[in-house]
């Protein structure tokens, strides 16, 4: 059975481990802090691969950005990471076969190999987290587009009340369903309702309500608080439709920080009572927080 | 070479010829009208069948409506069909192998075949008629969904002013981009803008502008028809950019009566100023009126 050495690239750590190709782990997994200098970051994938080259089949990455159709490079840009990081020959960096994938599509590969989402062979996994991403699986394949650059789901500008997003365009996707999408409607909320004024918040000024303080709220029973997020959960809902309709998929999967204190029931309910399609299931994300790295793995052995 | 009877099956006519394998026809295109009543209907098939019969390989339909996974059966309603429509079971009607295609899917698959998306692996033909479909074709392949239903492009609900479409619903596509949704912004903005009371169709009360003034209106240089023409080009707009953004295709194809009057370049430049995958080819549809009947062909004979 191969060994894959697993390297999930974020912003902030690198976590890295050995698994198999059932995308079980074999050895520790380790992090460490992002190098934010392009010649200390290759330097600090360099470390990482001749640790356990002698060990392994196949190196695979997975990434923030866009990759190219050969998985050996990452084409756009990535803010949050170093400048020149598109620069990087991955399959240079090994002399084993080296893959480098998006993290978002290896995540959801891994929701379709081992999670949430086994044996549904068209689903597409959201995640919910400060931004909003997509992994499409049709067909049992990922959806790559020309380029690799696919399912970038945050940028459709849906049914909104005019809300300018972070990318300076208007009612995208991602300013209603993020996380920081929830704490621009909780701002949009205490200004408009009257329910602010008796919330356990009413002391701080619209502005200074946090996403957390809302998902806090619901837990305290706070009624404006479960207002915020009717409407939050209710914006998440019209993007979902739209998805559905275009996809027709077995199955919606959720994941991401924000996605565990979504009503499942109540959106697929939602989903499922709008749709032009036939019905759809709404899932939990199961397959972790290594989800990149086990999708990766999973996707590099079947290219290897 | 295979040959092969296409019937295309309309809410008012029916249109049949015999195609080889490649798509040309090789008998004259005859067309009758629609029966309105499910045994007459199933008749006219039975007499199109026998008539031609004994000189071909394969029949292929292409008809409204979303079809099974096997390509034998219309499984959802289809208002302008008679009622019944979706229990027949096509694969019975002859003792050649039939094969039965969604027409939006068909057409697309002629537009991708021997059209005007030739050699694009991913592309997607949009449809601009009375209604709005899609047509999806990732890989090389058709998109189906789980249920052969995919596609639904009309009913994506997009950023817009809050228009009630004629499902009962706000803001689907449909609403916008259709014939139809360019009469509704013609009456939008008949009562908003003073242009109109400068047009050439200021005696007319707002409702009583067709979608044919306005196309008319473009080619007589009136001001308020170019800018109502210009309102649904942005919105339809909207609505393409959502898709580039999740699908990033080679090209997207506009067809449909709707599709000859749009300013393709100026469509292509507005959808590549904002999208955040990479650069995608506005097309002009060219498989002609009778692209259903020989995307069906081509699509039977990749099946038998």
């Amino acid at each position: 059975m191969k060994k894959i050495l697993g390297i999930d690239v974020g912003g902030t750590k690198i976590i890295y481990a050995v698994l198999n190709e059932k995308g079980d782990f074999l050895t520790d997994i380790k992090k460490i802090s992002t190098s934010k200098q392009i010649d200390d970051l290759v330097g600090q994938f360099r470390t990482i691969i001749n640790e356990y080259e002698n060990q392994i089949d196949i190196v695979a990455f997975a990434t923030a950005g866009a990759v190219n159709l050969n998985n050996t490079r990452v084409e756009s840009s990535t803010p949050n990471l170093p400048l020149g990081y598109n620069s990087i020959d991955f399959s240079s960096l090994s002399n084993k076969p080296v893959y480098v994938e998006n993290d978002a599509n290896a995540a959801a590969w891994a929701e379709y190999k081992t999670g949430a989402a086994i044996g549904d062979n068209n689903t597409i996994i959201i995640t919910l987290g400060t931004g909003v991403g997509g992994g499409f699986i049709i067909n049992g394949s990922l959806l790559r587009g020309k380029s690799g650059r696919a399912g970038e789901v945050g940028s459709m500008k849906i049914q909104g009340r005019g809300r300018i997003c972070t990318c300076g365009r208007k009612d995208c996707f991602e300013s209603y369903a993020s996380g920081s999408g929830l704490k621009f409607t909780a701002i949009e909320t205490a200004k408009n309702d009257d329910l602010f004024l008796t919330s356990i918040y009413k002391s701080k000024s619209p502005e200074e309500i946090t996403t957390y303080d809302i998902i806090n709220g619901l837990k305290e029973n706070d009624e404006y608080s479960k207002k915020v997020f009717n409407i939050w959960q209710n914006d998440l809902t019209v993007g979902l439709i739209n998805i559905v309709n275009i996809f027709d998929p077995d199955s919606i999967v959720l994941s991401g920080g924000m996605g565990e204190f979504a009503d499942i029931e109540k959106i697929e309910d939602n989903i499922n009572k709008e749709i032009v399609v036939s019905k759809v299931k709404v899932k939990l994300a199961k397959a972790g927080n290594y989800s990149g790295m086990i999708g990766a793995a999973l996707l590099a052995c079947d290219k290897f």
